[in-house]
Order: C-alpha cells, then sequence, then structure tokens
C-alpha cells in the first residue's frame, strides 16, 4: 500500500511536470506573437502560425495522464480534486496555444499596414498575461492560494488596459479612414490577451477550489454554540 | 452490488439532466441577447446582463456531483470518461453563459446609435450557435458522435459567416466615420457568437473522444496477420 501511495505521487509530480512544460510552451507562443507584432517580423509570426503542434500533443498527453491517474488510483478528496483541476486546467493551456495563432493570425495582417501607433499598452498587456499564466500554474503546484488571489487582481489590470486600447484606438479610427482596418486588427489582439487572462484566471479559481475545499475538511466549522 | 450500479445510473441520469438544463439556460441567454439586439430593446438587453446567477448555480452543483460520483463509485471506463466529459461541458455551459452577458453588453452599446444595417447574418450566427450547442448536448446524451461530427461541420459555416459579417462591417467603417462605433460592437457580437460555436465545438469533440475510446475498448483491433 505505501508503493502504491509512492507511485500514485510519482505520477502525479510528472503530471504537474507536464503541466509545466505547456505552461512555458504556452508563454513562449503568447511572447512570440507580440513580439512578431512590436519588431513587425513575419518570420516571427510565421513561427507561432506554424508551431502549435508540440502543445496539441502535451494537451493529449495530460488527457490520458489524468485518465490513468483516476482509474488506477481512484484517488480521493484532495488528490481527486487535483486531478480534476489537471483536466481543467489542460484544457485552459491548450486553448491559449490557440489564442496565440489568433493573435499570429491578427499580426499578420497588421504588419502589412502603415504603423498606427507606437505600441506600448499591447506589449504591457501580452507581459500581465504571461505573468499571469506563470503565476496561475505556479500556485497549482505549491497549492498556493495567495499567490492565486494574486493573479485575480492582476486580472483587473488587464481589463483596464483593454479598455484603454479600445478608447484610444476608436480615437484614431474616427479621425482617420486609413487606421480603420490596422486598429481593428490592434483591437482584436487586445482581446485575446485579454482572454488569456481570463484563462489564467480560471486556473487561479480552480486552485482556491482546489485548496480550500482541502481547508474545510482539515479543519471543519466549529460546532454551534447557542 | 447490483443497487450500487442503479444507484449509480441514476446518479449519472441526474447529472446528464443538469447538463441539460444548462443547455437551455444558455441557448434561452443567447436567444434573448440576440433578440434584444435585433429589436433595439434594451428590457430584454437588462435581462441578459443580469440573469447569469441560476446558471452559475448549476455550474458550481454540477461540479459538485461530478466529484461526488468520481469520489463515492469511483467508475471505470466508459463512465469514468463520461464524468471528466460533463467536468469539461459544464466548464464550456457557464462559459457561454458569460459571453451572453459580453453580446449584451455590445447590444446595449450598440442600441445607443443609429443601426448601420439590417441584420441578417449575426441573427443567423445566433441561430446556428445556439443549434450546435443543443445538438453538442443531444449528442453527449445519446453518445451519437454523428451528431457531434454535424455540429463540427456547422462551425464552419459559423466561421465563414464572421468572415462575411467583419468584411461588410469594415466596407461601412470605411466609407462613414459614424459608423465605426456601431460597426465594431456588431463585429465583437459576431465574434462571440463563433466562441459559442468553439465550445459547442469542444462538446461535440470531447462526446467523439468519450464515444470512440469506448468503441476501442469493445472492438480491439485484430492481432496481425503474417
Amino acid at each position: 500500500m505505501e508503493q502504491r501511495v509512492r507511485h500514485f505521487q510519482e505520477e502525479l509530480d510528472a503530471l504537474q511536470a507536464r503541466l509545466l512544460e505547456m505552461g512555458g510552451l504556452a508563454e513562449e507562443r503568447v511572447r512570440v506573437a507580440i513580439q512578431g507584432l512590436v519588431q513587425r517580423e513575419p518570420a516571427l509570426i510565421e513561427r507561432v502560425m506554424r508551431g502549435d503542434e508540440p502543445l496539441n500533443e502535451l494537451h493529449i498527453e495530460v488527457d490520458s495522464r489524468c485518465f490513468t491517474l483516476l482509474a488506477l488510483y481512484q484517488p480521493m478528496a484532495t488528490d481527486l480534486r487535483a486531478i480534476v483541476a489537471a483536466v481543467k486546467i489542460n484544457t485552459d493551456l491548450e486553448r491559449v496555444g490557440d489564442l496565440a495563432v489568433n493573435i499570429a493570425e491578427a499580426a499578420r495582417r497588421y504588419v502589412t499596414h502603415a504603423p498606427v501607433k507606437k505600441l506600448i499598452d499591447i506589449p504591457q498587456m501580452g507581459d500581465i498575461a504571461q505573468t499571469m499564466l506563470r503565476d496561475a500554474l505556479d500556485s497549482f503546484v505549491r497549492r498556493d492560494t495567495r499567490l492565486a488571489q494574486q493573479v485575480l487582481n492582476e486580472d483587473d489590470r488587464l481589463d483596464g488596459l483593454k479598455t484603454q486600447v479600445f478608447r484610444e484606438l476608436l480615437t484614431y479610427m474616427l479621425h482617420d479612414p486609413t487606421t480603420v482596418e490596422p486598429a481593428l486588427d490592434l483591437i482584436l489582439i487586445s482581446r485575446q490577451l485579454e482572454r488569456i487572462g481570463d484563462h489564467a484566471t480560471n486556473i487561479a479559481e480552480d486552485v482556491i477550489f482546489m485548496v480550500s475545499a482541502l481547508d474545510v475538511r482539515h479543519h471543519p466549522p466549529a460546532p454551534i454554540s447557542e
């Protein structure tokens, strides 16, 4: 039985390592897409457009690992919650990869036009989204609800920037019709970045749910006194 | 043991009934949001903005039912796959509710401007997205991969309409700056509808994965003959 517990823990560690690897890949893809946009570098943009395969393969592998863990070890309580959280996180990370492709598609169109403006807020949104993603995964591996809460707070900052980007670009579009097409692509890119922040938020919420359910179990509420 | 199997089946049926109920609510919210947009009816739009609570409550209930089923019955094979699929579908349906709110927010801004054009493609996109959602859930409950495949095909039609809507509205924006703001909101609404189609697609893919893994188990590949 002791050995069975050890095996389970090893498998769970391997699963978490794969999720971190996926997170690293997803983050990298967002970084390169934004870099390609800012530097107007088609080679970087193309790399993101074509490079979704490793993330998709990990997505399938992680799903399969989760099933195996559930079927072979029939985990309970926290372990069960951790694996169900992993199933959800896996889905979130795969979608972040898709969103990086969407950003690259819009960037590819954008660089065929004259630049609308110097890009400051969008790269900042990219940095925030990447940090949120990294922190959300760290909070999962470390069962760190404070870090998870920090991710939720960052999401407000991302939403604020998105609104600011929208207002500014709208002004350009209203005053100069030649900016309409490229400004639209920047607006779409800022919304993809917001969605990446939403996926990080989902992960952080799963972590809080997973850990606080544990806390409730370990510290049952005191009996009501009269 | 027989009784245990029957109890499990009853619980699984109850879980599926809740998912269908969620699907019905999500579909209704999309329908009302688009109706509010087309009829320019603030009361309908407000109803969608404020009415996310029942769907959120079902989301928590379904998650909790999935955990209970996994923990109490430790299901294997198809049953395990069905419950993991339910966890994912639950997430998709909750997000559709959020997207209906996003549509309502854009609609609320849209109706403060003069109409850009008679809305034809967007209501059609709404109809397709709702049908995809309904069919995806039906395919889950009936384990019907053909219906699931049909959902995947419909997604191409939705994407085609989204591109058409984008091109048409871009033309308006380029020729008449007064249309920039409202046309932007219509573009955003068409993207939310596309995302609803993506969630239906996710559900359909989960169904195909769930059922085909079952088929592989029931019909192992014939041994390789020399």
